[in-house]
């Protein structure tokens, strides 16, 4: 009788070897999945600026890496114990992982799942090993347990969400973490600090805010723009949310005085949202349209041409660049 | 006809004549009230350790100075414009206004009232000007323009709150500050960094709940304390709640990757109270023992013996020491 258990299989890659060098199209070997994981064939995934900070090393530095974490993909084969997963389902694989069992994810108020907790080292969430390996049988390690720069993955169930397959696989990608981290986008004021007389680019925002802004949000990882956003905002009430990524070590710091009299600092991961509880959610107003990703979307490429998707965001020149598996 | 109008009143007052040096009783003169201002004759008074920290000149210092400002008293006469006030009122002043007009206390999530903002520095809300005036007429800086260590003093009308005079003097004092600040209090573990063997006080709270706790309070204003503080909350939802008051300059530093996990630092300035609003709330609670303040009081002196509630509080003998006037 025929073995029906998955087999490795061989397939195509971007590969990180260096910090900051391009990347390697290679031909790898994914392993099957293990006990509560999935092997994802990966239809698109895009390319956050998330990867580019780890991609320079300015955090959790380990080469050779397969970047890529927010993606869309279908369900190709699943390990034991997995289950309400099948092959062919639509999914989205995310850095964040939800159990619903524990405290955390039991909580309204909390989405860092502590059953199987979110690390930036490398390793699967469950045993801490790779399921990559190079044409030299080679171990090469994963990104935030998704790594779908490869026509492949193996992905933690509980990292997993079956979404509706109505929706375009290139907004699906967007759902597990660039849409739930910021939901609308647009400016109606630009201050840009390099044309200030003499203020600072946060005097200038409280002066022009009649007292200062009531949220300010932190996009880019700097702890001097955190300051900033953080100075910008209202006494009382005023609130810095901060979202970007910076290097490992940066400290936020802040006029305790300042924070004393009424303002708050907190940060997101993925805008606080639960992955399975809220995924969904994202997508169905995705096709309702209640949900614009489409602006969003400024680039498309094959995966052959995934380090012009780096050129083009690390220029300035991209919100999202999608890049697909079959192009 | 004889003129009506409030005249200067002689008294005695607790004057701070340089940074940490013991308070002197003196006789003073107190102004008049001006326009939108209560002289009031002030019953008893705490000592707070927002006092020590700007007697001890870590904050604003300015000499000599007249400290206090948690107090109960009773009106002795209003200014031009005053309205709702009127001799023998019981009252409360407190360091923040509240003019219920402007955009933060028509906000329910703002008590920094823009109107007549607090400021650190002395001087009254409106004109900047002292009331206060030594036996050689030299003036006398007011401290949060509410300056309790005083048999008298004069306070704007935005931060006067009238209160039932059923509540006990000695605990309506504590309504303006401490109440707000911390509504109770109690302990059900202690862990003394010292007896710690290798482990720092962040660890082993974090070990002791299981992950961390969801909100922390730093409350007595050392950067230090606040970075422990945020590490001892636990991640995706950990709160930390900054209510201790330090040096001017000091600042807060945290990690900025184990905020972007979903972790809050925030200030409260006298609990998030609005004064008008909440004080008489907590004053009805204090009278149906629904706010037990009881405990709060580990000391009563008469305004001759101030110095040793100083002494109390720097040795950690006191919680709240009650200092009355008539003593």
């Amino acid at each position: 009788m025929e073995d029906q258990s998955p087999k490795p299989i061989r397939c195509k890659a971007a590969v990180s070897r260096a910090a900051g060098e391009p990347l390697v199209i290679e031909e790898i070997v994914v392993d099957p999945p293990k006990a509560y994981e999935i092997r994802i064939k990966i239809i698109c995934t895009s390319l956050c600026h998330t990867d580019i900070t780890f991609w320079q090393a300015k955090v959790a530095p380990v080469f050779p890496r397969i970047f890529g974490h927010e993606a869309y993909g279908v369900v190709e084969s699943v390990g034991e114990h997995v289950e309400g997963f099948a092959a062919g389902d639509a999914v989205v694989p995310t850095l964040l992982g939800q159990c619903d069992h524990c405290t955390s994810c039991v909580s309204e108020h909390n989405n860092l799942c502590a059953a199987v907790p979110v690390t930036l080292a490398p390793g699967m969430r469950r045993d801490g090993t790779t399921r990559f390996r190079d044409a030299q049988g080679n171990p090469l390690h994963d990104f935030l347990a998704v790594s779908s720069f490869s026509e492949y993955t193996v992905v933690d169930v509980n990292q997993v969400v079956k979404v509706d397959p109505a929706v375009p696989p290139k907004l699906a990608c967007l759902l597990s973490c660039g849409a739930g981290t910021g939901k609308t986008f647009g400016v109606t004021d630009f201050v840009n600090p390099s044309q200030l007389d003499k203020s600072s680019v946060c005097e200038a925002i409280v002066e022009m805010t009649g007292g200062g802004v009531d949220c300010s949000f932190e996009c880019v990882g700097v702890p001097s723009v955190m300051t900033d956003a953080f100075r910008s905002t209202k006494p009382g009430n005023g609130k810095t949310i901060v979202l970007g990524l910076g290097n490992e070590t940066d400290q936020l710091c802040v006029s305790a005085l300042e924070l004393l009299f009424g303002k708050c600092v907190m940060g997101s991961a993925l805008g606080g949202i639960k992955p399975k509880t809220d995924i969904p959610i994202l997508a169905a107003k995705c096709m309702s349209r209640e949900l614009e990703l489409d602006g969003l979307v400024t680039h498309e490429v094959g995966l052959g041409e995934i380090n012009t998707a780096f050129d083009l965001l690390l220029q300035g020149k991209s919100l999202r660049c999608i890049i697909w598996m079959d192009k």
